[in-house]
């Protein structure tokens, strides 16, 4: 056994079957060793961006790590924007990035950068591998730091020697800890604030809304009058017909002052009091109002829904909560815009359906209609850097074969990591991606006058608008082996989606705004 | 006039006015600089990868640098593999990335992470601005190391509320200090040891082969009776018909070992001695043979053309060396192969053409047959970062606008930036990419097999091979408004050539080899 296959024998030990993978020469290896180790799913994508986001989709819908296999500094940059992402949704990812031989170093080959300064921004656990001796005790480590409680991201530099060397054998994972609960005291003192009479908000994040969590929080709700909110942007949330629905916080920090003024008091679970996603003059980063004091029943690295169930115990709650009335729109017919997008995508999606929401701007109204729909999951993009949505729902389709996903995917976006297109055709992925075309970076153009550039000059308009040349994404689907049509009405993108949902396999609709 | 306004007028002043942008709200006050300052061209791309790669293709053919205008770190880490590129080519390079208002970085917003450590590994210089009133200095000094000898990547972190404060105006940057002459004795030892009698090669490398440098190096070579050799990947090198025509290394290491074994003396020009690319097992980093002796005579930070002269000079050279022979081949008919497409290219490519070379494998012969072309320029990919060539190709057509760009692109590499093509488009830039779709990692599947893996399993097939689905370059191109044609024989390859080349502005020929 050779370093490499010590390395994957452990990951497959340990139930880390899945590896998105971009390698190179120094990655040989750990090529080989994913066919000679039995048992591992090899998924290519065509850059890295897709090979993160898709562990970030895997991680968010199974709960486990995936591992990626990308190829010294240069490969892996191509992948931190989705790992930036992955980072905030605080998704377990064990990234195995090759390096050259540990000789080969100081000759500072072409290739040669410094790995780890790379790594260190969005990784909770980094290590250089320094030989084939130590390969399966370091992957087992970064497996376990992966699987930590809430998930992180480790990276484990691998020396291209280190991996052709002989080696021991596997190593096994210790097991991860349980996630703490809140201390006794600290949930009876959150009881009791929730009794003295000041008007309540129970405030939802982390790393995932489960159905479970979010019945204890409306069960809390129901025995104290507190209202439910949750994060603007959440790495996934079980929603729909009767599944308790938190008010979801809105984007601009003015929107979120205003809703957190109604309150005097709010309880933070699985999250932190919010901060604005940007600055602005004369503006604040901490938009919890001066009059609303802050309690935090659990952070996001605790036991979210043992601390909320809890709680409900402490408060006398009733031992069921009511859910989301089953409403969905009808089918839209006429003009498409947000609205009748957002509509036709409500009236449709099927149950048990995970949606990915990267639309930005044309995503507007989705998430209204879409309150009482059949019971389905709802990730998004959680660290602002873009270009999440399509990897995204590549690696939730690997997670989830029996379930359809649906990828509501802006234009400015979706360019970013188009190339994951080409990995849903080549795995027949069951994805429909919702491509969403206002042919602009809508969102800067109300960031410009937000700036007060009411109107913006050429070089400020060239450098947020898409519409020269228009973007044909039909052609560029078809292009990368994935069916696709264009939608110009809301009755052409119910057909399609229609279509697109009775089949298997992905297929894209280009749904002009 | 705000931070903003003085940081673009301090560029623009210094002739630094083009710039590849591609912003997010923490860059807004410096969008609207770009148009209430005079005198700059903003060029968006539709990736950070593509206008990195420009702004690196631009500064190899003007020698001056672009502007980056990226988003915060996420955004940022996505134009690093092509900065590593540009780092290995010596280009110098002015980045500018927004980061949050300094009041608002302890709130750890979704998109704050360490600036910093993402960009100290691809700069030579990094500086976060600390405020408006040093904002126009700071640009000042980033663009002075840019333009230090033989060119640095310098990254300028610039907060928000830097952006929109008040600031004193534009300020002066330094004069570049010139390159640095070899000592005197340096140049009379090195001249000595060319006349020792031993058999000698001149290695040429560095951030630029001009036609002057490679005409010193040709006269020493004509005076002594050394050969002349060159690295195996140039930033930027001039040849064609009556260009003295060093001999290029080869790729894989037993190659340059080979070639480098007629030798007992190596002068090292522009460059270092080599090292191998990858590392293997039982090879070795160093390329230089233990009986052959390695002589620096000037550094790539040095006045390379001038030591050469100089050289010239004391070996008592003759006032003229002799270029290569005008000859190309015939065009091409029957099978289009690799070497029928490089036989093509170098068929056809006009006067003065400027020549990507990103092609890979399939680009073995065309170095070969296009030696005694009429002059032009020929880029490589410097640092192994793939995805090199559009982008290089987009900037170096806005640089050179009367000059033809060819980009000979390998399909995988091409995957990486293909949002290169939507920019050409937009811009009009007179590019004729040839598109060489072996649809494989092909020489990722020569790497397997010199690792030892004669019958890849399905895993490493499957991470080598691209031709599942087939990706229909014509249907991307013209999704993203480059007009496309496919070449299936070298007579097809001929025709779209001729047509390409003859019409200005952007189009695409998806040679299937």
């Amino acid at each position: 056994m050779n370093g490499a296959q010590s390395a994957i024998q452990t990951a497959v030990d340990a139930g880390v079957n899945v590896c998105f993978a971009n390698p190179g020469t120094t990655e040989m290896p750990l090529v080989a060793a994913l066919d000679s180790v039995r048992g591992v799913r090899a998924v290519l994508g065509l850059f890295e961006g897709v090979c993160t986001g898709a562990a970030d989709g895997y991680a968010r819908m199974s709960g486990r790590p995936a591992m990626t296999l990308l190829h010294l500094g240069p490969g892996f940059t191509n992948g931190i924007a989705n790992l930036h992402n992955a980072r905030r949704a605080r998704s377990p990812i064990v990234n195995l990035i090759g390096d050259h031989a540990t000789w080969h170093v100081a000759a500072d080959a072409p290739l040669t950068s410094d790995i780890a300064s790379l790594a260190s921004p969005v990784s909770a656990w980094v290590r250089t591998n320094e030989g084939a001796v130590t390969l399966g005790r370091d992957t087992a480590d970064a497996i376990h730091a992966a699987m930590s409680p809430s998930g992180h991201v480790s990276t484990l530099i691998v020396p291209h020697d280190a991996q052709w060397e002989d080696a021991p054998g596997a190593a096994a994972v210790d097991a991860a800890a349980a996630p703490t609960m809140p201390e006794e005291h600290e949930i009876v003192a959150i009881a009791e604030a929730l009794g003295n009479g000041a008007p309540t908000a129970i405030l939802l994040g982390g790393p995932a809304l489960h159905r479970r969590t979010l019945e204890a929080a409306a069960r809390v709700a129901a025995a104290t009058g507190a209202e439910l909110l949750m994060d603007t942007f959440l790495s996934r949330v079980e929603r729909g017909a009767g599944v308790p629905a938190p008010e979801r916080l809105a984007y601009f920090p003015e929107q979120v002052l205003e809703t957190l003024g109604r309150f005097e008091q709010l309880v933070v679970v699985g999250t932190r009091s919010p901060v604005a996603f940007f600055a602005y003059p004369e503006g604040r980063s901490s938009l919890l109002p001066e009059a609303c004091t802050a309690l935090t029943l659990a952070g996001p690295e605790q036991d979210v829904t043992g601390a909320l169930e809890a709680l409900a115990e402490r408060v006398g709650a009733p031992a069921s909560a009511t859910g989301a009335p089953a409403a969905r729109p009808e089918r839209p017919t006429g003009a498409l815009d947000i609205d009748s997008l957002g509509r036709a995508v409500a009236a449709l999606q099927p149950e048990g359906a995970i949606v990915m929401d990267e639309a930005a701007t044309s995503g507007l109204t989705y998430f209204m209609h879409s309150q009482g729909a059949p019971p389905h999951s709802l990730m998004m993009l959680t660290g602002g850097a873009i270009g999440q949505g399509l990897p995204c729902a590549t690696g939730a389709a690997i997670a989830c074969p029996d379930r359809k996903v649906i990828a509501l995917q802006a234009d400015g976006s979706g360019m970013y990591t188009l190339q994951s297109l080409w990995t849903m055709a080549r795995e027949s992925l069951d994805v429909t991606v919702v491509l969403c075309a206002n042919r602009a970076y809508r969102i800067l153009q109300f960031e410009l006058a937000r700036a007060g550039v009411a109107e913006p000059g050429k070089n400020a308009m060239s450098l947020t608008d898409l519409s020269s040349p228009v973007i044909d994404w039909v052609s560029m689907s078809k292009g990368l082996g994935v069916p696709a049509v264009r939608a110009e009405t809301a009755d052409e993108l119910v057909a399609a989606l229609d279509r697109s949902l009775a089949e298997p396999g992905p297929s894209l609709i280009e749904a002009l705004l």
